[in-house]
């Protein structure tokens, strides 16, 4: 039997929430958007930022902070379209402030218009860790089933916009675009609700025009 | 600021590891097959045991124990056509053995062929916790990419079979059963593969087949 004490001295969860309100209103004083997209596994975060990047290649000066369990696969996707820093958690299920600090740092852009940060594939726990994002996006794909804001509230509810991806799939799957969206909302009426396709362009340019309209509204807070 | 003193007295996981393995025991001895299925959310868990139950209704005593963040749905899915218990964690990212040992006394059937659990949709936490199960199944559509063994590497060091699920949507879908299988296998080389889709039946008849198998298996160790 192992007996172990712990003493905890300082209020850990309080200190994060300041550094991440800090460091927050630091990006907003650069004039940088954080966006944190958080989803399942393979609802499409990469596709997504590839198909953003591309969109705005030579265009807006972005960056992306990717993030994985194990492989830099995401990273090495994305390379080509946009700067970007693969954070490996070796295991945890969801990123934290102190990682995103670092690879922030390992980045050494100060004059981003918009910082990307795609956090693991997980609907739970990343709902709960701010990660000094300005905005967090849930994607939401049309192969999951139209139930699933109802079934992971907490990610719906602590979200500002829902992206229903994969929308080229539709014909073939039982998944009703209206039927997800009220489901979200009756969690959080706010929700802003777009569908994209990011393999074939559809809708791309909707979600790049949300996201500059986005950091116009924080310049001008 | 806030100071907390936590002390622990005992070694809790040893002791949960302990109570699983006496519990996977006396299911063993009551001829019952305990199975813990795992995925992403949205990767047809509950389509899965919908199509199992139906092929099978009559014919085998099964039950499931249906794990949820939030709501019912998935077990009002499943009561036309098996005995089944929602357990909802009220949030929490995994299931746990006192929830499973409590939902299975809610069940009261001591003489099950086999006994489904459908842990909560996450390809990262559930991993970690043993749920007194026999057989860990970790389901992976064809929407979600098959690079997912590499990037959630635990989920499928720690499952018996992958069952590849949505091979309907084949057609329209980067996504490689080979190229999922060999990657899986990289991690888990004993891993058994199957290509499942529960909604037109495709597979189901092979899938139940391997379970009926491993339950002859595990009477005669």
């Amino acid at each position: 039997m192992t007996t172990q004490t712990i003493t905890v001295n300082r209020d850990v969860k309080a200190e994060l929430k300041a550094q991440a309100a800090a460091m927050r209103e630091q990006f907003r004083e650069r004039g940088t958007l954080v966006v944190n997209i958080v989803s399942s596994p393979g609802a499409g975060k990469t596709t997504l930022l590839e198909a953003t990047a591309r969109y705005w290649k030579g265009k807006h000066r972005i960056a992306v902070l990717v993030g994985d369990l194990a492989t830099d696969r995401d990273a090495e996707r994305l390379a080509p379209w946009v700067p970007v820093r693969q954070l490996t958690t070796g295991g945890a299920c969801h990123l934290e402030l102190p990682l995103v600090k670092k690879g922030f740092e390992a980045l050494g852009m100060d004059d981003l218009e918009i910082l990307f940060i795609e956090n693991i594939g997980n609907l739970v726990c990343p709902s709960s860790h701010d990660l000094s994002e300005h905005l967090r996006i849930v994607l939401l794909s049309t192969t999951e089933g139209d139930d699933k804001p109802g079934k992971y509230p907490g990610m719906f509810r602590s979200s500002h916009a829902m992206v229903l991806s994969k929308t080229d799939l539709l014909p073939y799957v039982p998944f009703s675009p209206d039927q997800a969206t009220d489901d979200a909302r009756l969690i959080q009426p706010d929700l802003d609700a777009f569908q994209v396709c990011a393999l074939t362009g559809d809708g791309v340019a909707e979600w790049c025009d949300y996201l500059l309209r986005k950091r116009e509204e924080m310049l001008t807070q």
